[in-house]
């Protein structure tokens, strides 16, 4: 509203999204965003781009400065500013910056404190040490590499973060080792995709050593680090990235009156405001809603920190806008192997309550007379309703596209009898005349059928 | 039907389908399939790819010879016999072989006639004159090719198959002009997309005439060719393939009391049932639902011959299948430049009586600070209720695959207020942040917004 101020916490997908949003809905309402990083207004997504060096230089993935977004868009951006609390009586943040500590009064806040490391190792703040999830981190991990230029990699953690950075690692030369303490890379990955995913990784030399738990990170006198894992095992290493997961960054929240969710981030309706009037709440530090489970969910990423964001922003500036929620889509590379998840696996769609029915399939990217690529995708789908809840497709092309599809269908809550008539292109460079996803879907409705 | 006889009168994608989901259905069924060429079960699709030598070997495309099918599958293929007549009240198709005419009876009748060139050229007959919509004529355009060494090539039409086929010619280094009667290359595409396909075309040395109504081919008594146009324009030739599209080819079924549609292809209900009983039709000779403008419509294209013909051939054996329509999807691929359509273009969707507005945005297949390809995305709705209409694109990277996420929705119903919220998957090397088809999801939202 004009002649108010909204305050944003954090300057990274939300919490710029929704200071911009609301900069331009309301062009007199004061914006200050407190970034307690030097950062703001970087594509978070790109940072092992920026540690494999294929994005050269960190600018390349900066897409404001501070001083750009001051001066072009008029937004109060302040970095190396700490919210420290939230006193919702007075609608004042405490800011810590540097030794000084002073309040800032707001109208509108919007909480964008994003999500921290899921495991906390002893040892992780030993030197060549380091984590890979914000644009600091990336850039003392790189500069660690130019100048030390360690030889063995350990990353711990196996998501799909763990593996871009093991991949950065590989592809400037080291030798590198992935520690997953589960029984499985990429958790809630079907079998048949992390199979492919291994795969890859043992073709490009990405030692994996999986029900690898974690207990220490130790450092010898020559400055040489070791994993020390399962109590006894101990791993050798010259750097190492700590890639365990997010958890929630909802302590500033929860102290002021904000609701957590089971999942420990906040809570908030399709608004993207909180239980407290006049704050909001957006990206990796909120739980969304997941349209096929119908349940809240914590999944952390960048697209939906954008989204979030802007809705925050807009109803901050006194819009109406709604994030209706994910349908949980997920693609990453790995070396040349797209891998692409939507809605439930099928260990979530059992867990969500569904008679669980699925299929895989073997089939190319291109008509067979030209040599496509192998393109794998497995389909899940409840038995009782026949609705599609899921799929996950592994393949050198047209891997991660096509999930699209199926999260389209899965907003629009198709069953697979209406799935398989979908009317998807064909021509013989993009698949073979009966796309992937459509014989998955009719084999698996063939199962169905027989099961009834 | 056990006993019973299922008589299918074409053997390319419909027919094949059509033969085997019946026989697969249906053991007890005698399945006899004719086909007025000598080959059958091939990827029609592919034949500029056979003509450019991209697919080395004929036997590349055919799926099936009529040999294997017959001991494989069970099916009584029969090439080199054209059905000249159906006598309903009798049950009996008469079959010309050679000069032989003979009856055969039937109990189901599959009728996939195809389609046939849509102009008739006088002089297209003359040695040098080809098309491409079956592998016979593509074989024999090859051999010219590979025998008489032709320095000018003369596509006439630009609809995808003539453009495919000008590429063909273009890679076996002929000189190549496409002649285009209407004002625009691509009829149906919008002018944002053809002008993307013009600048590809030109890069490579293909020559495009635009205005240029064909009025007859002529010989030289040296053998050389020429394409008079607008009466008096005249275009030297060595080789010359006519691509003005295909019109249904139904004059065998309208004889026999079928009823055909105003486009002039037959007319079925969504069990690929004509009005005669007993008689079944499916592919390049039928008119079909287009679920956007939810009136009947004419597109011949594989995929949805296949799909109708499996839909054809089940419910011949007793099954009860039904092809609910299409929404328009056409993807093709014009040198490196992929191009793609769904659903209504603003002249058609204009014609089917909606309130149009379409936006174009610009954006890229990969994130900025990884130097994706440009990829270009317009968008149709309907201004009244707000619904998606259609979406073409053009551009050298995910055009093919993301024109699906649309017919997803179009096939969905999809307002763009829904659209724009589609959780679709985003990692830096498939596409920007906000995927360039919300992009032109929320500016097109947002052009509604203003205009009501």
């Amino acid at each position: 509203m004009p002649g108010e101020r909204l305050v944003v916490i954090g300057g990274v997908a939300a919490g710029m999204s929704a200071a911009s949003r609301a900069r331009r809905l309301s062009p007199q309402m004061e914006v200050v965003v407190l970034e307690k990083g030097d950062h703001v207004s970087y594509g978070a997504c790109g940072l092992t781009f920026l540690v494999s060096g294929v994005v050269p230089r960190p600018e390349d993935l900066i897409v404001f400065t501070p001083e750009r977004l001051r001066a072009e868009r008029g937004l109060d951006v302040r970095t190396g500013h700490e919210a420290v609390e939230i006193v919702t009586a007075q609608k004042i943040v405490r800011v810590r910056r540097g030794s000084e500590l002073f309040p800032l009064k707001y109208d509108k806040l919007v909480i964008t404190t994003g999500g921290a490391p899921a495991q906390s190792i002893p040892g992780a703040d030993r030197p060549g040490v380091f984590t890979c999830n914000n644009l600091a981190s990336a850039l003392e991990l790189r500069r660690f590499l130019d100048e030390q230029r360690p030889r063995r990699g350990v990353v711990i953690g196996s998501g799909y973060i763990g593996l871009e950075a093991a991949e950065a690692l590989r592809r400037r030369q080291l030798d590198v080792t992935v520690l997953e303490r589960s029984e499985n890379l990429l958790e809630d990955m079907e079998p048949e995709i992390v199979e492919q995913v291994a795969e890859r990784l043992a073709a490009h030399g990405v030692r994996i050593q999986l029900k690898a738990a974690v207990n220490s990170i130790e450092s010898a006198s020559d400055g040489s680090l070791s994993v020390v894992h399962n109590s006894r095992s101990v791993l050798p290493a010259d750097v190492i990235v700590v890639a365990t997961g997010l958890v929630p960054q909802a302590e500033l929240a929860a102290q002021a009156g904000v609701l957590l969710g089971s999942s420990g981030a906040i809570r908030t309706d399709d608004r993207q405001q909180t239980n407290v009037p006049s704050i909001y709440a957006a990206g990796d530090c909120v739980e969304t809603l997941h349209l096929v489970s119908n349940a809240p969910t914590y999944m952390p990423l960048g697209t939906t920190a954008n989204k979030q964001g802007r809705v925050a922003g807009e109803n901050a500036a006194g819009g109406n806008a709604t994030f209706p929620g994910i349908v949980g889509t997920l693609v990453t590379k790995v070396f040349e192997l797209e891998v692409a998840k939507t809605g439930l696996s099928v260990a979530s769609a059992r867990a969500a309550g569904f008679s669980v029915e699925a299929i895989t399939v073997n089939s190319f990217s291109q008509a067979k007379y030209l040599q496509g690529k192998p393109l794998r995708a497995k389909l899940v789908a409840d038995r009782n309703s026949g609705r599609l809840l899921g799929a996950q497709l592994a393949g050198e092309e047209g891997a991660a596209r096509r999930v699209d599809v199926v999260a389209t269908a899965l907003t629009a809550r198709m069953t697979l009898a209406e799935f398989v008539h979908l009317d998807l292109g064909y021509a013989p460079p993009f698949g073979p005349v009966y796309d992937p996803l459509l014989i998955a879907a009719w084999e698996l409705l063939k199962k169905l059928g027989r099961r009834r």
